[in-house]
């Protein structure tokens, strides 16, 4: 049996697989990956020495084929990781591990390319609609920072469009959003949708409201805020993760607009499934949808959010099977 | 000699011309406009009455292809026209012409498609840099509205995405700007980019300055504002302007980083050639360049103000050609 090695490498944690190349190129595909084992990126010095420690643990050999999806820029066939120290050619680690074809696409891309093979409670919908086949198809969302990645629709191909939306001006839509924003112009000079939407920055939003309130601030982490505020018993972390939510919402819309992204909307990243319930009742779809003129025009763009955490790996394989000319023939 | 028909349809005035495609298919193209006239759109009941009218005031047959750019969306091969109550099927309206090939494209992605084409004075350039072969283009603008349109890269062709970026939340970067959204969140339950950055969004920031400043709010058009904003002998509308310039700067850079433009932004529309000497002046560039850890990235994106008025005619001749197998076989 011959497998493609596939990997979701994030800037603390790494996950390896394999997936078998007879099930990725079946009809439906089948992109279950077995011997997952998940590595600390720290322990090791190198993307290549990690991947020669997966072949060790899960005690297989290292496969010809592979695709990596990546937290952090891809330019020019080189890869580097924002929050480590690695800095690597994809070709050059290609050769090192001695292998006919590896691809490294970026994370957010790799949710995107998932997306057609998530089934069941593997998504959730919040807005159903109808999706043009012409037009892009968005993934973004908060987890360690906002990532944002479209899927351009390029013959039968994709094309993967990585771009830094996170880091764009954030938007207030109303009064309590802009004394946010006027607490934070105080510490630092650039407020973007990443300073407010993504782990760190529910805690900003949790301290910039005690302050405003004239409350003590709480030494609080990112878990701290989302937890005392689905339980309410804290009254600024409710509110600020009612505005997290409510800020998710309007920052999402307005990225649809910017890509015309009528080819679906879909929440990736780590905090969005774990705030499922809670987005629930939040004012999220409301403004998401609250685009003046434009608001039936959002309002059609069907909107989900990808609750499984193993995405990436699918579509790393789905990837490197659709553009892989000896996998795919 | 054989002529594409060329148009650049927008909400008050269409300007006709007849490219030779001799010259449009030669190395380098010619895309010179000849028998170029302007007809007020309110004048015709439709499109292709104006197209016939156009044909009598030139004194001309109509030739077989035509490309026509128009302010309006374009959606499953159907053209609505936002400020008329023209709505028609391109197909339709290419038999209704007798034509052999007739296309209809975004008037943002036309003057995209002008931009390889455009030499001399015809661009102003605002930041130089290296562009991504494999990057979107972007272009977009002020002018009636905020009109925005991506070329994306798809094999050896551009895949036309057109955009509503113009109505996404405008995001203030400081405090005057602040209090211009306070101002106008109390008038309108949705401020976007296009509330204030367009020829009625100039005239909206003069009336929140004069009204957060406590003085008459002076009964302005579009063109007062600019006017004595530029001599200066009004200073609400000096700061109007020097705020619209700050704002539209900053939306653009936001653009830029939405859409991972690294294939070069070109600003487009009716105002910025207008105010081109201004914009030299202005914090414009320092705008679009204050994106926090991404102030690199969109600093080294190549920025260009379209100051020819015809290039629309250029980028859909230029289209047709790329776009139409009997002319550029």
């Amino acid at each position: 049996m011959s497998f493609i090695l596939v990997a979701d490498i994030g800037g603390t944690n790494a996950r390896f697989g394999l997936v078998e190349i007879a099930g990725a190129c079946a009809t439906p595909p089948d992109f279950t990956a077995k011997h997952q084992h998940s590595l600390r990126c720290a322990d090791y010095p190198s993307l290549d020495q990690m991947v020669h420690a997966y072949a060790e643990v899960a005690g297989i050999a290292l496969p010809d084929f592979a695709c990596f999806a990546i937290a952090g820029p891809i330019h020019n066939g080189r890869v580097r990781m924002t929050n480590l120290d690695w800095e690597f050619g994809i070709d050059e680690l290609r050769d090192q591990l001695g292998m006919r074809a590896l691809d490294v696409i970026n994370d957010f891309a790799a949710l995107a390319y998932a997306t057609p093979h998530l089934k069941g409670d593997m998504l959730k919908p919040l807005v159903t609609g109808e999706t043009d086949a012409e037009a892009p198809m968005l993934i973004l969302g908060p987890g360690t920072g906002f990532g944002m990645a479209a899927l351009v629709p390029c013959g039968d191909r994709w094309k993967i469009v990585p771009t830094e939306g996170g880091h764009t001006n954030f938007a207030p839509g109303n009064e309590r959003e802009i004394a946010i924003l006027q607490n934070l112009l105080k510490k630092q000079d650039h407020v973007s949708v990443e300073t407010l939407i993504c782990g760190k920055g529910l805690v900003r939003i949790y301290q910039a409201l005690a302050e405003i309130d004239g409350v003590t601030v709480q030494n609080y982490e990112p878990a701290d805020v989302a937890g005392k505020g689905q339980s309410g018993e804290d009254p600024q972390c409710r509110e600020a993760l009612e505005l997290f939510c409510a800020m998710l919402g309007s920052a999402i819309g307005d990225r649809a607009l910017c890509l015309g992204a009528q080819g679906g909307v879909y929440i990736g990243g780590g905090i969005a499934p774990k705030l499922a319930d809670f987005i629930d009742g939040s004012d999220l779809v409301k403004r998401y949808q609250h685009k003046g003129p434009m608001s039936d025009y959002v309002g059609r763009i069907p909107l989900n959010i990808i609750m499984h955490d193993k995405s990436a790996l699918i579509g790393t394989a789905a990837w490197l099977v659709d553009n892989t000319a000896e996998l795919s023939a």
